[in-house]
């Protein structure tokens, strides 16, 4: 039995608007689409806003390969509120203001009731699936064709359906906006500096590349009560941006040896190193970095040519350690709202994050602004 | 003042033998050396029994660089008695039973007083060094030649003298043998499973290399209730030899891939695997048999070509670690009383260790029993 909604749209397909990547590294064109009810265990959300991350620059670049799939709707770091929900599905309903999250958290598996680590081995790392639970797409072009999902979520899209296990609900009192930061680089900078680094205070830092992300880890080991937190970025300007998140020392590689200098700085090296680009030369510099007994490296970037890490081992055993996380090691349904909490209680720095804000059909702008290196974050609005 | 010892020898040149190896890769040659008296901060040291560990016999190969330092005293797993004392000892006087060891453990630095790691920031890894403070030598031939150290330790000798950083006492109730055990490799194992991947009940673990150290890594996971022990090797034998100390499970790689199978037996890959080996083409295979999410992979052994560990990046941000240790992590003055205290208690199996004992004049024979894969640990008595 279909319970109605009260905008009378539940079950029933909804035709949007969605920004449509047709071809790898073209513009987006918005497009009418439609998308379908959600099935079973699933809810359909109307986005309020969305953001770009680098994952999707990312994904919209790559030309060929299993992750090469188009015409593609991609998006993945936004805020909703619920449309309608399909069977089975009691965590939600209808109004509820929710932030999708690409990791998943079905919360039953042995990974998600373990205390460590955040990945969730039923539903696992689904890069390139579609719907997680039965591999189809909610959404087809006005001609019928199918358009791929992205990161289980797709919020460039007025409409989008998303698993129950990638959602979290939250206050519908929070500021949309700020709790679209939430849905994945502010988060996965303050877990990776809470949750995996566990950076203690006094405890020195750097960070290698300052983007959204980046900063996030500098908020995160700010508000640990670090001693030192160095950035590093080929972008003069991030030093100023910088300093509003704590980042107190800033080392441009392209003007010195970041690696000897961070020694000569910390006397040895750094207690926690973080990589935040996703190149395997940096990341093997982010150890390189880090001081021998304790000092702890951890990779957040997607490494963007599939290369290894080559790590000196004797660096090791003199007591290095080197991890990494998807999502800053955040257990999406129970830290969220952790999160979430720290900022109404004016804990955290998410306003600052926020550079720009367009329209929809704008969206493009908020890739140009990316690229060129001169937004955190571009707050995209559906209205 | 010199303190005056029972044997009337303090503060005087002794003359005694040792096995002197004259260059690389040959059998050791006893000779009559004489041993200086200990410096300040000093103690001369008589040893009961002293064992052969693997990086005796790695250095013992180096023919070239500045690891190739000959004529050489090796030997650096013992236990001894102290003769005399030098300027400002405080901490032992002549009779009390002794272990020396490699990594050397100040408790006044940073990195000493810290509850992380046991590197010193004040004798950090001398390898190649003579006594810490001074650099010299307190070994010399009967013509006059300076016999080079060997990790502030060189126990193959009737005579040592070593640096106050590197002993730790022990009651003189505690049987010499197992003592020696203590002084390096099984106390490497130990640690490793203790301290640096901190193995918890329930946990499985797969350990590369079943020599003395990798068995006391499983001797360790035994004693946390691992619930599945996988030991790697090549030697068939070895499975036997580890049933004792808890190995479960057995993968001989000559005919299977390890990879694959650990992954089927564990669902997924082992929550600890440790390298015990040297190959960094064994630690990446460690590296991949641990479990996503949190999996920790802990290298102990020594690479032997000096070849960099190559670490796929996106297994890395799935949620492993891995990380590495000298002498398991353990900080000498305070953990080894620890584990003697263990052992004492019935709560350690040490006496597998010792698989042959020999004679000082039979000191090649130790040699040969490791090369062969035929011994575990090797006593050679002095008397």
């Amino acid at each position: 039995m279909e319970k109605q909604n009260r905008s009378g749209t539940a079950g029933k397909v909804i035709r949007c608007k969605a920004a449509v990547c047709r071809n790898p590294g073209e513009p987006l064109v918005i497009e009418e689409i439609m998308v379908d009810p959600p099935k079973a265990w699933e809810i359909r959300i109307k986005i309020l806003c969305t953001s770009l991350c680098h994952s999707d620059v990312t994904f919209w670049k790559i030309s060929i390969g299993p992750f090469a799939l188009f015409p593609r709707i991609f998006g993945h770091e936004a805020v909703g509120v619920v449309e309608s929900v399909g069977e089975h599905v009691e965590e939600f309903q209808e109004g509820d203001m929710v932030v999708p999250v690409f990791r998943p958290n079905c919360r039953e598996c042995r990974d998600c009731k373990s205390q460590k680590g955040n990945g969730c081995s039923i539903f696992g790392d689904k890069l390139v699936a579609e719907m997680p639970r039965d591999g189809t797409s909610r959404f087809k072009g006005m001609n019928g064709e199918t358009l791929h999902h992205f990161l289980s979520v797709s919020s460039f899209s007025e409409y989008t359906v998303v698993d129950v296990v990638h959602v979290v609900k939250i206050s519908s009192e929070f500021p949309a906006e700020k709790a679209c930061l939430l849905s994945c680089g502010v988060s996965s900078g303050i877990g990776a500096a809470w949750k995996v680094a566990d950076i203690e205070e006094g405890s020195t830092v750097a960070i290698f590349g300052l983007g959204a992300v980046g900063l996030a880890v500098a908020e995160g080991a700010r508000l640990r009560g670090a001693s030192k937190i160095i950035g590093v970025d080929l972008n003069q300007e991030k030093f100023e941006i910088g300093k509003k998140f704590g980042v107190s020392e800033f080392i441009n590689p392209a003007t010195c040896g970041e690696k000897k200098v961070i020694k000569e700085i910390t006397d040895g090296g750094v207690d926690y190193s973080f990589e935040c680009i996703g190149l395997a030369s940096l990341m093997e510099e982010a150890f390189n970095s880090s001081r021998a007994n304790w000092g702890k490296t951890v990779i957040l970037g997607v490494e963007m040519h599939n290369t290894p890490l080559a790590i000196n081992t004797y660096f090791l055993l003199r007591g290095r350690t080197v991890t990494g996380c998807f999502f800053g090691g955040l257990k999406a349904k129970s830290d969220i709202p952790i999160l979430a909490q720290k900022y109404l209680h004016k804990e955290i720095n998410l306003d600052g994050f926020i550079t720009h804000e367009v329209n929809f059909q704008d969206i493009n702008k908020a890739f140009d602004l990316l690229l060129e290196g001169k937004s955190l974050r571009c707050i995209i609005w559906m209205d």
